[in-house]
């Protein structure tokens, strides 16, 4: 056992444990922290693109729920050097995923560090939560967009490159229109953060199954972290609506697996900046 | 204008802006963040002590409002050196302020880091919110327990000396119970968390409105910072209740001044550590 999980489980109360955010009384509450140095170099990103991105990533858990963001709160440390356009350049980021999102920032804290450290807290309102726990025997199991180039783009900035300014590694694509309308055919469903098959390890611990992949996954695409896609299971009867969905919205999906008895775990690391 | 308060006023909804949490619909939001070589030294208390620390301060926000903490959120970065004997030495002061405070821990985010920093994420219920806004013309104003040790304490272990366990610097001691009692009779009310003066100053600001400092206030009590008491005001005529929940509660009362027409602003800085 890792020691973020060792942690988790030292803390946290089992009800909430396991999933993207906690559902409360028609309310999700998720948290993530976005550090210098531990999700991001400074120089890879310009101070809007860190800021937008770290909302997003935090907004990627409420979509993955079916949960509507609402309300955030940033606790932000800034280094003491930062200019005011520097404060400017970040506040524009925030305020940006909070008009492309619809919500309100509502408050936190900022302080000065040595570095940039970002925590942000996301409320967001369903009325019909999605859990990692819903796959069900003979399940279909799915994947949106397109698994692979955020690894490679992380990998090109590891070794010094440039990456293209529409990289999803520096602006992840949500998919948050198809989900929401595709949401009452789906049994369970969570983002993919630290790649395909790691996140689908969760998957079937949350609901205690297995997947038999009927489509081969390249080991790029399997270990592709921060992709921020969503990885969903559906019953076979509602395939064709979801299709139909996802080609209103120009959404593409991956069918590649089906859930059977049994466990899934994978040997891949994984491969978010972060470890 | 402090960088900190360029950044909140680039960014934040005015409407939320300016009081200890956010209410929202019988809920208040409240976030701080407690990070190392900012607001404390590693030396300086146990990690139990840490994130009982790092709780209270937050929970201290959700009282002086008024409200019950209901659910907490931790993201907390950790550096790697950790034992699990550390972790679970912080999972143990997390719980602990969750038992002693009666609320759920549902989730937050465990990452690597070179320090120990903490942010919380405090939801709380009321039914009346109390605000920075709410003085009069005529309130008297008010604050809890004993104030000055608080910066005694700092400035002590700032010099290499020990300080008493049970100092509030390590452990803040809430009224908590009082406060809700007596709440029916408050009109306006924060936590002393940058110093009496200071926090004075944002009362009148937020409150449009001068105090008369009928009480001597020595520099050292007016200046000392995280005491985490609470600073209220109050109309005369309920001058007798409060009085009477207090000396049930046997919480120290300190009537020092009274609002009238103008405004107050101190030339006293602030006496956090974190500045």
């Amino acid at each position: 056992m890792n020691k973020e999980q060792f942690f988790i489980n030292s803390i946290q109360n089992s009800k909430y444990n396991g999933d993207d955010g906690a559902f409360i009384d028609g309310y999700v509450y998720s948290m993530d922290a976005f550090f210098e140095d531990v999700h991001f170099k400074k120089d890879w990103f310009t101070l809007k693109q860190i800021a937008y991105k770290s909302m997003l990533v935090n907004i990627s858990d409420a979509i993955a729920m079916n949960a509507k963001p609402k309300y955030a709160l940033i606790s932000i440390a800034i280094p003491k050097y930062y200019t005011n356009e520097d404060l400017q350049e970040l506040a524009n980021g925030f305020k940006k995923a909070a008009k492309d999102f619809d919500f309100e920032i509502i408050g936190g804290d900022t302080i000065e560090n040595y570095k940039l450290d970002i925590s942000i807290t996301i409320i967001s309102k369903t009325s019909k939560p999605i859990y990692r726990s819903g796959v069900k025997e003979g399940d279909y199991l799915c994947y949106t967009g397109k698994l692979g180039d955020s690894k490679k783009d992380l990998e090109a900035l590891l070794s010094g490159k440039k990456i293209k300014k529409s990289s999803k590694f520096i602006k992840p694509v949500l998919k948050a229109d198809f989900f929401y309308e595709a949401s009452k055919y789906i049994n369970a469903s969570m983002d993919i953060s630290d790649g395909l098959f790691l996140d689908l390890e969760k998957l079937s611990i949350a609901s205690n199954i297995g997947f038999d992949i009927f489509r081969k996954i390249d080991d790029n695409i399997a270990s592709s972290g921060e992709e921020y896609e969503i990885l969903f299971s559906c019953s076979q009867k509602n395939l064709k609506k979801i299709e139909q969905i996802a080609k209103k919205h120009k959404t593409k999906l991956n069918f590649f697996a089906k859930a059977v008895k049994g466990s899934f775990r994978t040997n891949l690391s994984n491969h978010h900046f972060k470890n």
